[in-house]
């Protein structure tokens, strides 16, 4: 690929970290521009005698030196391999040099300070966010599609999710949009010619031909943006919430969950003051499981039985609640009246089709019933019965016991995908702002088969085509604003 | 250099991830030893047709395939550049190879597995913690000191204990130790002779001359080691807790500290449910500065007024201000009466020479001036004075109008650092495992010049020489025994 899109390749070069913050064994600083490897060589001190200058793409030993204005002896900053990659056979493009130094953040941060101050003449500067894939979009490295698969594959927290990033970013979906452009172009170029030259002895294009050719379009548009939804949970993961009192059991339930799913790679679990979240995968899908801060009847906020702390800990636990893809309302089957007031009204808050009940202790059942005529299960369905909420799921556990916490997770996993399996390898998803760009072009193709019967002539109609062609030029950035373009980039990390 | 210790070079090859965890634009994946160039050629598809094979440390471009028993077509895992180092010019002194793909940590993961399950019958298995720096050690590629530099350079969270690693990194240490133990082993070889030619013309080491050699020796280790504590807390900083009662403005004088004082690159902060931690540097010295939760009375833990979270959180601030190198405790000011049960029965716990007191709100005093004979500031005095606390520091300061917390941090710094400065760069100061090392071996040498007072023949002083120089040779690791590399290396991160 070749493309510039209309900008010239950057007069300045950028440097930033680009391994990820804390303690490793590596860690890298990248440049890209025009002097990159200028600027390198003035804090690279190589190790080999006969050194005039970088190989291409040959990793040299040697040390970075910090410009010191004051001392007389350069310090040294790191023990390095440097490496230069000429223009145009990099990451972005442009003239690459990276630095693979020690890990730990100070040493990589004291490498780039020391790039910084040695190349500030040298009109280098630190890397915005998405800096490096932005020039190596602008440079025809990759498209639009491509690049933002490289974050999303980055940022990756399911198997799922990865293996939908990788499908995208080894370019079959970016080829599939351009496929379905190249028929919207042709079509449009076909109702081009019948406009200009309606007198031609064969009719060029039959408006019943060119309403097949648009549903077909419609379809197969429809078809890859709906992918979006469907693929999103695998994603994405759902949201789902622990709610109950104090004593109900959700920690140690959320223990139980997670001790038996193994727990994603990424570091998205810590305890807050408010409430502790666990990502877990159910049988592929992602999880957010969130044990919030014990349910308090509203009376209880307001009376100021709680320190004012505690009380927005509460607060903030019903805005989790309202939020998630899934309330699990988790009751203590211990008490005599497991759904008293604060439970009632939260529920009275909320959809109930998004709420499952999980009621916990069954282990202490056996000295209730023999004094209770009924279970303490039919006496919950029958009081959630005559609150009209008769329709709620009811699953009865012990978190301590380990019974009963598989068909939580089956059903909590049902609810949230469905009958859906994972997505399978090469499988083509797009992801929310492609689907968003597709539904575009096919809401424009709409429009233009209801101007058709309209009996809206050709040469209007041939705007819809273009609109809708435009849209998907957006995807794979063939057309993008600059707005486009930063809203995308923006959103990466600094060193992508 | 070039020693092997006595132990061969290794049969296995171990692989790793080498970049730290999380989301960055550069995941590494290391491999050493000798199946590493044969194992990363399985799952490496290169992209140049002319590819024969890594050409050493060239940066070659291409994709990670999972090997796949069900799938016929092979899945891409990652888009990456492999660079091989051949033996013994690598970081290991092993076949190095480092494939660069990706951040991302399920990418990185997928990497590895990849690597690994092709590695399967190359003897290829996952390392351990610091087993590549160990490699690095076994094979004289550095010795223990810079290794152990390494992972200090790495794990540095002040400017001050990086400067302080870079020292070590750079071999100065090693170099004064290992003359050191040169002198100790002329000094044993004197000895040995004046043992084994006793009828010699010339005698070989009179007492007096060997008592001058060990004193030097001894000076000098005391020297080196006494320098181990001096910097040490330029290197691990101080524990500096704030306590006082709720709403004493703990949490605001916190916020105002960081605010004013550049917090350090590493993510340490955070909240938990317990407290509230900040890294600063104050003016060069790393200080985390804890903000405890409310100080209460015990009888108020006893009498259950506190949910049982809450009271662990009350029982850890506790535990927190006994391990504090300096506590803060802060009065509200704006209080009739500033010391009251709560923080006097805290007094009464700990050590007075530990504890400054930040007198807060003292922009509330001008309500009291009118009305009270003295003020607040006296009255405080007093009553300190009254239960023996006369030396305590007090700093009046308001934290909501940002007026004395200078003086605070001044305070702070003096009550932590004395006098001293930061570590100039290049200035040699052993860790604490290297200072005992120096400490016995200057032990072994007090021994015996006790001995050589009391007549004991040179024979057996030759042994006491024998174990300085032994402990000597364990900072630099020329000798060290299994145990001693283990407990070296085990602390150090995987892929280091």
């Amino acid at each position: 690929m070749s493309r510039t899109h209309g900008h010239d390749l950057s007069r300045d070069t950028i440097a930033a970290v680009a391994t990820p913050p804390g303690v490793g064994g590596v860690g890298v600083v990248r440049l890209s521009g025009p002097s990159a490897a200028a600027c390198a060589l003035r804090v690279f001190q190589p190790s080999a005698a006969g050194f005039f200058g970088f190989s291409p793409r040959y990793m040299h030993h040697g040390r970075i030196l910090a410009p010191s204005v004051d001392a007389p002896d350069a310090r040294i900053v790191d023990e390095v391999l440097a490496v230069h990659f000429p223009a145009p056979n990099s990451f972005t493009g442009e003239d690459v040099v990276e630095i693979h130094g020690h890990g730990g953040p100070l040493v990589v941060a004291e490498v780039l300070r020391s790039v910084l101050s040695a190349g500030n003449d040298l009109d280098v500067r630190e890397a915005r966010p998405g800096e490096f894939s932005k020039r190596a979009f602008l440079n025809g490295k990759m498209d639009l599609v491509q690049a933002e698969a490289v974050a999303e594959a980055v940022a990756a927290d399911s198997p799922a999710g990865l293996a939908l990033a990788q499908t995208r970013l080894a370019g079959g979906l970016g080829h599939r949009v351009a496929d379905l452009r190249d028929k919207l172009e042709a079509l449009r170029i076909q109702l081009c010619i019948a406009v200009d030259f309606p007198d031609e002895d064969v009719e060029c294009l039959p408006p019943d031909a060119l309403t097949r050719d648009v549903c077909e379009l419609i379809d197969s548009l429809q078809a890859l943006a709906g992918a979006a939804s469907r693929r999103r949970v695998w994603e994405e993961g759902g949201l789902v919430v622990l709610a109950g009192r104090v004593n109900a059991g959700k920690s140690s339930l959320l223990n139980t969950i997670a001790g038996s799913n193994r727990a994603i790679v990424t570091d998205r679990a810590g305890t807050t003051r408010d409430y502790l979240e666990e990502r877990l995968l159910l049988d592929g899908l992602p999880v957010t499981l969130v044990d919030t801060a014990g349910l308090r009847a509203d009376g209880e906020l307001l009376t100021g039985e709680l320190d004012p702390i505690e009380a927005e800990g509460v607060c903030r636990s019903r805005s989790l609640a309202a939020r998630a893809d899934l309330l699990v309302l988790v009751l203590d089957g211990a008490r005599q009246e497991p759904l008293a007031e604060p439970e009632r009204e939260l529920l009275a808050h909320l959809d109930a089709s998004g709420v499952l009940i999980a009621l916990n202790k069954v282990d202490t059942w056996a000295r209730y019933e023999s004094t209770t005529p009924r279970s303490p299960l039919s006496r919950l369905a029958d009081t959630l019965q005559s609150l009209g909420l008769g329709s709620l799921e009811i699953i009865p556990l012990s978190a301590a016991q380990g019974v009963g916490v598989d068909d939580l997770t089956r059903a909590i996993r049902r609810r949230l995908a469905g009958g859906d399996t994972p997505p399978r390898p090469g499988e083509l998803a797009p992801n929310l702002r492609q689907a968003r760009a597709m539904h575009r072009a096919a809401e424009e193709l709409d429009g233009l088969l209801q101007d058709l019967d309209a009996g809206i002539p050709y040469d209007v109609l041939g705007v819809r085509l273009e609109t809708a062609s435009h849209a998907l030029a957006e995807i794979t950035g063939a057309i993008a604003s600059h707005d486009v373009l930063n809203a995308i980039f923006d959103s990466f990390c600094i060193g992508k």
